[in-house]
Formats: structure tokens, C-alpha cells, sequence
């Protein structure tokens, strides 16, 4: 039994065969024994209490993807009937009820076990800022576990529960992830509620989460994800299931003036076999000037933010600072020292600088960053607690605060064992788009799951298909990935499904007129023309209307039959529109087209 | 000449039979001198400046929808070359290039005249907060003539000019557009940049537009609007044309518990004489409890949002405060009390509220309110410069802070002859929405236009036209009113906008198969084909995609010709799934086709 993974499908399996939840929590406990670490858990429930639930779960229930799964939730974030403390006894206090997104949790399925260790009021990135031991690096007890969410972080690495809990401000959801070989999602601003968390900053804060895989992380994700009219940051954030990587993805990193190792050559050396495996894959890397980014990063504590902070525990900084700790109570003092005016004065900075990096992101699918610059020891943290602090924020501090989602993946380990990981970020809603990367990503770089034995299985095969409230489309011209126009179904959350190619029946033309040069995809007789390259994308109904607004005459959107038989919705044009167009077929792609010399394109 | 009214179809009628950009500069000038009001303007320029500006027009181009018309600016707004001071000579600069709004509106055509007055640094909502001789009044002197956009209400309401620019943040647009018997529009944040404007609350500050017509201050709006990378806060805001007014409005009033009019007997019954010429064109009123918008018009200057007039104005406050205006002053030195914290607290609040009146506003098309309560004297001011500004924001300082658009629209005259004015208010991005109920609203609530003898014409004639959030979708079969599939839209959400016909490009098709049989409807050569009847109906954006979804090969949807010369997204059919079908342009109509036999027909 103890080297069950608790993947969820291996956890689903064991249940599927027999095994029953008691069993599961029994060897929960088991592995807490064995493993010993105190420093993980400020509260850990009572085996007879946790039993007790499981067996109220009656029977097995595949229809509930999270049935008899353990997990644990970090002590910033309620469940009730028990205390919440942020790691701090004098704050403490009794939570009534459960978050709304652990409630979500349970509604699945899903098992507390108990509440984790964090840097206090989640304010750091080392997991060494509590007054209550903090817990062992699960792969290395000399390098710090990483924070916030130390506990958390720790707790999935040995394998004690499939998933954990974190939150995220400024990294806490990310860097620990990293620094214990697992994976860390940081959803999108609003998709998780906030209700039951304790603020760290109200304006970026998210709950997130930790697993073994990305697969097990985004699964637990649309589980957790639902509007909440009670909490005013809440949002309605798309989760549609996993889909197959795009061919051609354009994915910035940091160019060589701006990317930062603090002499960490494992870590650069880790960071470019993770951006080869996916060149390899097909993607297009872009150096891009991560100037901007850094600028944003500063003003998280440095600029007026920390005055968020400050207004969570106000009462407690004036009425006895030292329940404090030392080094939070250092950070959030800074806050004193701030008006009004400069609390604005931050924000249109914020507001400017998001400016600048807009058309960064804009022109790619999404950044690939290593998820700190390097490691530190305990031993460096008790010599300065707060520089190396900041640096492990370099390539997360400034997420938040540009309203990205953010997916921390473990790849394979360093030169030196310890574990490699790389941060893939997108625009706010693209957490299913994040997902599906990353998915791809822990299958190239062969790792053991956490501080485990266990390897990693082949994921699920994923069924390219538009779900029930989208729609596949075909697209032939510049709305293909890497193309002009891909963020018009990018910007409204559609997915890559496949390429696909016409049935014979089709011929395609350069349209008259431009730039940019448009194709034209007009049916014939069948073999008259040729089989054209096509992508296919799943678009969500709400969106096809505004997508149809924009698309010009002689284009319109019909049923394309593809060269398998099947058909599909996808671009269609009158064959009235052809006129002093350049017949294309043989190159039977638009890419080949353009590729070919014919620069501004578009669909 | 002095009788010719200022309003942009008088001008482009006098243009097109001969008068002179020259002629109106001068007649601009005459009725400066003839109004004799020396409060208007801070600066005004040159006669023969703006007589060289009008000749290097050239001839009239009626493509330039403002050539030659006369406008004036804010003068905390930016013309190159020209001095800005925003009410306060201390603070004065030589502007080095016009503000980005002013210069696409020179593009179209417009003449800057002027530089007008206002209540310094656009703080207050009265006019009489300047160290210059405010404006009087234009319709009565005794009130006062509001602000902060004093100067370019007056000038628009005497006729001097055709429309003015102002700024808004808390009402600035509205109130003395109200006061002076004139259009305001206050446009959804962003649509106008702020490059080239003085701030007052950058988060919440917008340029606005005096006329003297809704369809005129639409119309500069349409010029005006458009998205500038250099302001952070520039956003793309939809600026379709104005569309009759659909029948069946909800109409939201604050409810009689929350309605105020400060004991102003006219003024309310000016109001509901308004609310029921709305509810005699088939709205629906549905009665509001206003406490939540009030609670959110109450943070604009008791909460920390006064910190941001205090960012543009520090160093002045601290340096020369005896430069401030001692009103102004007392405004904002209110910031020097508050914290980085307390604007932290104050921005949740602000979510808080915005959420509790998120869904009052989900169930309604729009709100509609006094523009403010009563009117106020000079001398009322005089013996309390604050009390009626803040009582003169009951309806309008809520609407930036929640991301509104609003429109205030002159109605009839009071029962005492003071200027009647309703303020129309909706969600962001719905500025043409508002003033096609706006333009329609003037119509029923008769008057004469400013302090002018002048009376509104008849509008243009409205084109049927799909909302921002709709698309006009033209079907030509079974889908058209009565018929078998119009369910498919009325199903929907879709509404009936027009019958049209197709250029004579195109030809109808009895498609082989069914039944149900199924039009098709083909372009080809022009003239070599047939008139064809449509019915244009505007279908919801989000409602599209499963639309689409459920037309089959070979019919689609795309862009049609229709016999007026404009097109349109509708039903097109590929040419080659004509085979074997039945040629039915002849009689120019599915509907003759089916009437004529064939009983079981779809689209």
C-alpha cells in the first residue's frame, strides 16, 4: 500500500478495484508517521474525524472526479469548525464555515486531512517565516522548502495527499512548487474565491494549487473554479477540459540581457534543455526584453502594495507587534510610510507599465520562465532574510500584478539532482491553454513526481473535440497558430483541436486586392481540387457572433468536408469572390503560400 | 447669419450652398462680442489665427464629418502651442502638441476657438470655483452656470460654437450641460484618451462633449473616440451609429424612498413628466432603491479617491498653497489624512458596492435619473461652497467610480422655466445605445436648444441597426417572420430590424433535396441576377455561434450586397451546392416560391 501513488487516476483505480477511502486515510496517517516532519501541519484533523467522513461517503462514486481524494489546505484558508491562524497564534481564530472552494472541494469528493504551515500572513517565498517550526524540504532538508505555502508544497511532494491548497500573491503558489518537484497552479485572478482566505494583498491574491501532475492540478482546478457572489474579486474564468498542444506555438522567454541565474549555471543549463524540448516540439522561442516585467516585479514590495498587507493586520501591528514576526512585521512596517497619494501614484505606474508589456504578450502564446533563478540553503535565509527572499520572486513577482495565470512545471532534475523547473504564463483566462502545455511539458522532461519514487504515466489520451457549448471551426488562413490573425481565436478562448485537411473537393485562391492578402477556400467537384491544410479550432458559441462580425466579404463561415469524411463549420468563400484571385491549390496550404513570399496575410 | 443655428446639419447645410468656413469664423467672433461674457474663456484665440486655420481647409469635404465647425476646450485640456492652466495661473504650461482627442478632431475638421473656463482642476460641479470671473449662466444668471466644465457648457448653450469639450469625473460633463439647458455626454472610461488632459482622478476621469443635439455630440464622439497606446487607460470602445430605439425597454428610476430632489417640487415633476413620455414610447420603468449608488457616489470625495487630485497637485499644495483656490484647497487637502491603507480599504469597498449594484443593473437596459437634484444660486454658493456641489453630485458621482457611460438630456422646461434635464446612464461600452435613447428622448421632450431661440429639428432618419452586443443577420428563407424556422430566431433573442433586398447580383435557388426544401442564395455577375427579399434581424452576438452551428451544407453565413448599396452578414450558399437545384430568381422571393406550392420549405 505505501507506494500507491496518490495520483487521481491511481487513487481512482484503487477504489475502482476495491479499495476503500478508510483504507486511503488509514495510509494517509501512515505516511504522515513515516515521513515525520512536524514543521509540515499547524493543524492536523484527528484520524477518527477524517474516517468518519470517508465512510460518510458511502459508496464509490466515479461521477465525483475527487471521491475519497486526501488533500490539505493551508492555514490561511478556512474550514470550518476548525482555527485558522495565517501562522500566527494571535490572529487566530475559529472559522465557521468552510471557503467556499474547499466546500467545492468536498462537494467532489475530496478528503481534508488538515491545515499547513506557511511563512506568516503569507508574506515570503522561503517557507522559514513561522513561528511554528517550518517543514523540511521534501527533496533536500538543506535548501529552504519555499513559501508561502511551505506546508502544502511539502505535503504533495511525499505523497501524503494527492493535491494541496495554496495562495498566491506574489509567487507563494509557484516557488514552492519548484523548490519540492511538483506542480503549482496559479489560476487566473478570480476563478478561485476568495471567500474564507485571508488576504495577503486582496487585489492579487488567489488560492492555488499543488499535485503531482498537471493533469491531477487542472482536474482539482475545474472542481475548485466557480463564480461566488459573495466574494467582489470573483470572476467567471473558462475551465474547458485539456486539448492537444498547437503546432506552432510562439512562447517568449527572457533574452540574454534580461534573464537572471544569480550564477546559478545548473539552473541556466536546466532552463535551456527545457526551452529546447520545446523548440524541438515545434515551438518558436522569442527573446524577448524582460525589462518591464522586472519593473512591475519591484512594486509589489516596494512600490504601495504593501500596504494591502498592512490593512489586514493593522490592529495587530499597532496593538502588540511582537506577536509578529520579526521579518513580516519589517516588510509590512514599510506601509506606514505610504499615503493615499502614493498608493495611486503605484497604481497608475502599474496601469503604465502594463501598458508596455501588453504588446509583449500580445504578439505570443505564452512565456516560459524558470520558476526562481536559483536555490538557497536554510543557512542562507538565517545570514539574510530578505535578499534571497526577493530573488526567489524574480520571474513570479510581477504575475499577479499583470492579472496572468501561471503554471509551475517540474522537469527533469539538474546536473546537480536537484529538481528543474520551468513557469509557463498567459494572459488571464488561458489556464486550460497553460494546462494543456504543461501536460505536454512534464512528459518531455522524464522526473520523479515529488520527493517519490513514483514516475509519471502517459496522460490521458486527449480527444481533440469541441466541448457542448463550443463549436469546431476550420480555419486555412492567417487565423492558424503563429499567424496574424491567431488571437482572434486565442482572445476568445478558443482552443486548438487538430489539423485537419479538405477533402479533395476544394480548391484555394489568393484573393485580389490587399494587403493583407487573404485565401479563399471555394468547393468544386470532387478531385478537382486539392486536399488544403487546415487547423481546427473550438470556439466558444458566445463568441462566433463577434468572430462572424469581423469576417469580410467574399469570406463566410459554412461546412467544410474534410479529407477523413467527416465535415466541420470553418471558412468558406463565394466562388463570386474569386475573381482576379491566384489559383493556390497546389501549394494545398496558406501557410506554404505566404511562407513562400507573400508577407501580409491574413484569412 | 446670427440667426443661422450652430447645431452640425445647419453648418453642413450652409457649407454645401456656399457659405465660408471664414463667414462662420467671423460670426463665432460677432457673438462672442455680442454675449459679452468675459468669464467664458481663459483664453481665446486670435481672430486671424483661426481665420488662417479655416482658409488652410480648403474647400468644403463633406468626408470630414466636422469641417469648419467651431469648437472650444477646457482649459485643462491641451492645444499645442497654447498656454494650459486649468483654472490656476500658477499652475499654467505652454502646451507642446494638441491633447490626442483634440487632434483627431482637427483631423475631421473641427476649429478650435478657445480655451474655457472651470472650477480649478475640474473640482467642484458649480463653476464659481475659479480665480477667474466664472461664466454666468447662459439660460438664467442668477444660477450658477455649473462645473467643473463651466466655460464650454456656456459657449455651446449661447451658440458661440457647435460643441465644446469638457472633462468628467464626478459630474463635470453632466451638471452644467443640465444647467445651461444642453447636451453632456460623459463617455465609458477610456473611449477618449487622456493624453494632453490634466488629471483630476486619473482612474475615473474622462473627456466629454457639450452640443447642442445628442446627435451632434454623438457625432464628435464618433470622431473623437479612439484607442491611443500612450494612455495607459485608453480602451477600444464600439461607436456604431444610432439605431431606432427598441420597443421594449426596462428603464430603471430610483425608487421613492431614494429619489431626491432637495425639496424642488419642479424638479420632480419635471422628472416624472420625463419617466412618462419614456413609458409612453413602451418602456418599462422599474423602481430602484438608489442606496447602493449612493453609498459609492459618497467614496468619491469622503473616500481616498481625493488622493488622486492631490498626486497632480502636491507639490503645488506644499510649495505655493496660497496659489490653490481656498475651496479647492480645502478639497484636497483632505488626501494629507490618508494612507496607502486607506485607499487600499477604499478600493475593496468601492468592489464591494459594485457588486451589490451589478445586479440591479444586469436586469435593466438602462437607468434613468435627474441630472441633479435642484438648482443653486450664486449666491447660495457664496454662503456654502460645499454643500450644494456635493448636493448637485447626487446622480452623478457614483457613475465613473462604477464604470458607467451617461448622457444628460434637455428636456421641456420646468413648470418656473429653468432648463429640464434627465441623465440616461448604462454599462460601459453602451455610449451608443444611450444616445439612440437619448436622441429619441429630446424629440418627445420639446424645447428650445441652450440659451438659443433655435429649435431641434426632426433627426435623421434612423437606419434599423443591430446593437454593439448583436449582429444584423439577413435570411431570405424560412427563417423570415411567419415562416416555419423564425422561431430559430425569436428563440433567440433576435429582433426584427427591417425588410430589404439584395442587389441584383444575386440568384435564389430551390436547393434539391428535402423536404423541407431550402433557398440558396448565390452572388454572381452584377445585374445578372435578381433584387432578392430578405428580412434583416439582429441576433444577440452570443446567440450566433449555436446558430451557425445548426445551419447544413451548403448554405452559411456571410456578407451580402443589398440593393441600397450596403451589406450585411446573412445566409450565402456555395456555389457548388447548386447542382440539380431549381433557378427561382424570377420570383425575386422565397416566399413567393412557397406561397406558390411548394409547401414544406426551411432555409
Amino acid at each position: 500500500m505505501f507506494d500507491l501513488p496518490f495520483t487521481l487516476p491511481s487513487l481512482a483505480a484503487a477504489y475502482k478495484s476495491g479499495t476503500s477511502a478508510k483504507d486511503i486515510v488509514e495510509e494517509v496517517y501512515r505516511r504522515i508517521d513515516s515521513i515525520d516532519d512536524p514543521g509540515i501541519f499547524i493543524y492536523l484533523f484527528d484520524k477518527q474525524e477524517v474516517l468518519e467522513t470517508a465512510a460518510a461517503l458511502g459508496a464509490y462514486d466515479p461521477a465525483r472526479p475527487l471521491w475519497g481524494i486526501p488533500f490539505v489546505i493551508k492555514d490561511n484558508i478556512d474550514a470550518g469548525g476548525k482555527p485558522t491562524t495565517a501562522a500566527c497564534p494571535a490572529y487566530e481564530y475559529l472559522a465557521e464555515e468552510d471557503a467556499f472552494v474547499v466546500g467545492r472541494l468536498k462537494e467532489a469528493g475530496a478528503l481534508v486531512i488538515g491545515k499547513t504551515n506557511l511563512d506568516q500572513f503569507a508574506t515570503g517565498l522561503v517557507g522559514v517565516r513561522s513561528p511554528y517550526q517550518p517543514p523540511r524540504n521534501a527533496v533536500d532538508p538543506d535548501i529552504v522548502p519555499g513559501g508561502s505555502s511551505s506546508g502544502s508544497a511539502v505535503a504533495v511532494a511525499h505523497g501524503i495527499v494527492s493535491f494541496s491548497l495554496g495562495t498566491d500573491t506574489a509567487g507563494s503558489g509557484r516557488v514552492p512548487g519548484a523548490l519540492n518537484n511538483i506542480v503549482g497552479l496559479k489560476p487566473t485572478l478570480g476563478a478561485l474565491s476568495a471567500s474564507g482566505v485571508v488576504p495577503a494583498c486582496r487585489t492579487l491574491d488567489t488560492i492555488s494549487i499543488f499535485a503531482l501532475t498537471v493533469e491531477d492540478a487542472y482536474c482539482v482546478f475545474q472542481c475548485a473554479a466557480g463564480y461566488d457572489a459573495a466574494d467582489a474579486y470573483s470572476k467567471v474564468v473558462p475551465t474547458p477540459d485539456l486539448s492537444p498542444v498547437p503546432a506552432k506555438l510562439r512562447i517568449g522567454i527572457p533574452d540574454a540581457g534580461s534573464i537572471e541565474f544569480c550564477g546559478d549555471e545548473a539552473q541556466a543549463k536546466s532552463f535551456s534543455d527545457s526551452v529546447a524540448l520545446l523548440e524541438a516540439e515545434g515551438a518558436e522561442i522569442v527573446e524577448v526584453d524582460f525589462t518591464p516585467f522586472y519593473d512591475v516585479a519591484h512594486m509589489l514590495y516596494e512600490g504601495a502594495w504593501v500596504a494591502e498587507r498592512h490593512s489586514v493586520i493593522e490592529d495587530l501591528m499597532r496593538d502588540a507587534p511582537e506577536a509578529v514576526h520579526p521579518v513580516t512585521r519589517k516588510v509590512v512596517e514599510a506601509a506606514l510610510d505610504l499615503s493615499a497619494t502614493d498608493a495611486f501614484r503605484g497604481i497608475y505606474r502599474l496601469k503604465e507599465l502594463a501598458r508596455k508589456t501588453e504588446p509583449v504578450l500580445a504578439s505570443l502564446d505564452l512565456l516560459c520562465v524558470p520558476t526562481m533563478p536559483t536555490f538557497y540553503s536554510v543557512a542562507d535565509l538565517e545570514a539574510d532574510p530578505i535578499g534571497p527572499n526577493s530573488r526567489n520572486g524574480t520571474y513570479t513577482n510581477f504575475v499577479n500584478l499583470l492579472d496572468m495565470c501561471g503554471l509551475a512545471v517540474p522537469v527533469a532534475p539538474r546536473s546537480d539532482g536537484r529538481p528543474g523547473s520551468v513557469t509557463l504564463l498567459a494572459a488571464a483566462g488561458r489556464d486550460s491553454f497553460l494546462a494543456s502545455i504543461g501536460s505536454r511539458l512534464e512528459q518531455l522532461g522524464v522526473h520523479k513526481l515529488g520527493a517519490t519514487g513514483w514516475t509519471l504515466l502517459a496522460p490521458a489520451t486527449l480527444v481533440p473535440a469541441a466541448g457542448a457549448d463550443e463549436i469546431a471551426l476550420a480555419v486555412c488562413g492567417a487565423h492558424m497558430s503563429g499567424m496574424a490573425l491567431n488571437h482572434e481565436l486565442t482572445s476568445r478562448g478558443a482552443r486548438f483541436l487538430e489539423t485537419a485537411r479538405t477533402s479533395d473537393a476544394y480548391c484555394l485562391y489568393a484573393l485580389a486586392g490587399g494587403p493583407p492578402k487573404r485565401p479563399g477556400l471555394v468547393r468544386g467537384e470532387t478531385a478537382n481540387g486539392g486536399e488544403i491544410e487546415l487547423e481546427i479550432w473550438a470556439m466558444p458559441k458566445t463568441q462566433t457572433g463577434s468572430f462572424l462580425a469581423g469576417i469580410p466579404s467574399p469570406l463566410g463561415l459554412g461546412t467544410l468536408e474534410l479529407a477523413d469524411g467527416r465535415t466541420v463549420k470553418g471558412f468558406i468563400c463565394e466562388t463570386a469572390g474569386v475573381r482576379g484571385a491566384e489559383n493556390i491549390t497546389h501549394l494545398k496550404s496558406w501557410r506554404s503560400f505566404t511562407d513562400s513570399g507573400s508577407i501580409a496575410a491574413a484569412e
